[in-house]
């Protein structure tokens, strides 16, 4: 986008997102179903442009992989639309009380949740995600600034036009989304640190890293997933086999697929033959440390396995004496997103989790659980390694910054000064009900 | 600090706060106040300390609000101690479990508060806020590295050398809490961004604003505090003085001191004059807009008045015609800090309430209360204008993280796929009572 036109539609955009972050939750879910009937009405051309796409990738030797995410065909429409009509169903994030204070009589303080305001999300081919994101986006007041992949330009731009279109009868209208399309604009998009509040990127590790390494912009998201799974000697090992096999193959090329495994050396010798066979059987393949291979035939492990996150149907393991060593090796090793150990005793279970420093550990149960519609989040906006904000799968909360709301009658601070000033109150009350600013009305 | 040795400090820094963020809170509220017993007890070397500091920073021509700030005496200290066993007496922070949902039957979720890790803080002159901060970080379970502004060198080693003496007899240690001294260790600091995980600078607006555009790190904090008050035409005009001048007034040096009065054209002629009068008296300088002169004799405020924080006994005052255009000054020219509104009408205020995108937003009340003592936190982190992690006044619970816990029975996600596959519970459960991890015992 030429800069100067970039420059209008962010102005456009911030006008929009203040009307959007105090407009009635009526409005917005309205808006999603059309958007969502929207999408189906303009099936034929959306497929038209996708198709366009797909030749063009096929012609430029695109593999498999990158082919399939980008392919946006009935299923996907469906789905994606069920999806919209989902997050329209979902409560309303904004204008919710989170803390509520008397500070004294007629003194009322309340923290309440706000949108963040302008969400940068750069991703790569699937068009589904943009739908996602834009909806998600929508729901929860912010503006949105979108990035797509190359290889989907037509399909995102058929995508943007249908959702603009089902705007257009909206108070709400369509300036609250601005889609960029160079290559140039990623760079410029990291340098926006007065206009983007968040940047979503979603992408290889690489790319993400790159995000990471080049904007001031705060990031919610992961680099690396090196998920680890630890056996303990009190585990249960036919549920260690059983986890540990999902963990690998239930989606190999997902962040929370399991990478590592760590075997307590008093187990290994009747667990590894158990799970060589298992994951054999499903066509993985296991690098095993050199205790390993004392009890398996399988490939020789080097160091840098264990800091390696495949995507792939491969699996690092390596035996360890204790429970400590297993918990050392994933705070070298790990990626910090989601570690699990199988055990039966509930005290070294405990230590497992309050010790092991990730956005996600778990206890008895496959990595793969790690989604946040599988933790009932109701929509996912992304998972996140970083302490600040959000951590672990992230939902619409993850779209939502705070404001602190005070109603007096007057006070001054010069009354609650000195030694004969007055005192505060300081009561906890019940954070049900609307809060101070009323409610959001059309 | 020798490159190598602040390695060495970072890495015994690490594996300490691996204990601390998994200690009991008995041991660390013990500490607490084993540290503010030390202080008390090494009170002559710690005034020694500081009367040196004092002679050198007056010798050196440093000015009275300086020497004021870096004078550690009785009161200080006492005020100090007090802070820490204040802290002492709050309650953990740490494993509070703020979701629980049956995912379902046998497959409990849990989101539980963990520390944020290592908390890099860098301060100027105050010796108090070292104490302050240090006692919060045990408190929360964080590591510290901190930088001290050089005026206060000898004080915070004197400082730092009785918070270590306290912490010897304890389990914890003192490896948790590292001391950096030279300049050259900020711009060290900004680029630790494997290693900080949080940013608190505290000191000018320009040196706020020089670490936030030099690191990487998220920062907690704010550079500007331009808040303004806006005088709505159905105000009660007494209130109005009486809070105007208790935001102007009570401490004009704040960061939520008033510094732009924007008065509705209705009431602007009774409204001048009643205001001007008791600023007047307080002998604050009101640097009016035309309109603004026209009922009251004073300075000519220039556009670039509105876009500044004073920080002084001056005050820039607008008059506006609308509700409208109150919103939008502040939009434009305000900091998005803490901003008021004075009214009786209670459609225009929760109108305010909603549509001011600040971190504080009152209504009929002085900005001065934007403070985390007077909020009820309990003790205050720092003021936060960013829209991610913590906004607006920040307790301990800024100094949070979370992780998701997840205990199962040997659940794999396949068992959860396709037509056939179980589905989610998805309950929610109350959070009260202690987490998976059980409870943090000696």
């Amino acid at each position: 986008m030429e800069h100067s036109a970039l420059v209008a539609n962010i102005a456009r955009l911030k006008k929009s997102v203040g009307k959007l972050s105090t407009s009635p939750a009526t409005l917005r879910d309205a808006l999603l179903l059309r958007i969502a009937d929207g999408l189906e009405r303009d099936a034929v051309a959306l497929f038209e442009a996708n198709h366009a796409d797909l030749d063009e990738a096929g012609k430029a030797g695109e593999k498999v992989p990158l082919l399939k995410r980008l392919k946006f065909d009935d299923d996907k429409l469906l789905a994606t639309c069920e999806g919209v009509r989902q997050v329209s169903r979902l409560s309303d994030p904004i204008n919710t009380v989170t803390q509520r204070r008397m500070l004294d009589d007629g003194l009322l303080l309340e923290q309440v949740t706000f949108p963040i305001g302008v969400i940068g999300m750069i991703f790569e081919a699937r068009p589904d995600a943009l739908v996602q994101i834009v909806s998600l986006c929508l729901k929860s007041g912010n503006g949105i600034i979108l990035k797509g992949g190359k290889e989907a330009l037509r399909t995102n731009r058929a995508l943007v036009a249908s959702i603009r279109r089902s705007c257009a009868d909206s108070q709400l209208g369509s300036d609250w989304l601005v889609l960029l399309e160079s290559h140039a604009d990623v760079d410029e998009m990291l340098g926006m640190d007065k206009d983007i509040d968040l940047l979503i990127p979603r992408g290889s590790n690489a790319f993400v890293r790159y995000v990471m390494e080049h904007t001031r912009i705060p990031v919610l998201g992961h680099a690396d997933g090196i998920c680890a799974m630890y056996v303990d000697q009190a585990a249960d090992l036919d549920m260690a086999v059983a986890c540990a096999v999902d963990s690998k193959i239930q989606y190999p090329a997902a962040c929370n697929a399991l990478e590592t495994l760590l075997v307590h050396s008093a187990v290994a010798p009747i667990f590894l033959p158990l799970v060589a066979q298992a994951m054999k059987r499903n066509g993985v393949t296991i690098k095993g440390d050199e205790r390993v291979r004392a009890s398996i035939d399988c490939v020789a492990a080097m160091e840098d396995d264990f800091f390696t996150e495949f995507l792939a149907l491969t699996l690092a393991v390596k035996v360890v004496d204790s429970y400590e060593e297993a918990v050392e090796h994933i705070a070298i090793h790990g990626s910090h997103h989601t570690d699990a150990i199988i055990t039966d005793d509930v005290a070294t279970a405990q230590r497992f989790l309050r010790e092991v420093d990730s956005a996600d550990v778990f206890w008895n149960c496959s990595t793969r659980f790690s989604d946040g519609f599988r933790f009932g989040l109701g929509a996912e906006v992304g998972i996140s390694t970083a302490k600040i904000h959000a951590r672990g799968p992230v939902g619409l909360a993850g779209l939502m910054s705070s404001k602190w709301l005070l109603r007096g009658q007057g006070q001054t601070v010069a009354q609650y000064t000195g030694p004969h000033g007055k005192k505060f109150l300081h009561r906890e009350l019940s954070t049900d009900g609307i809060s101070l600013a009323g409610s959001f009305e059309e």
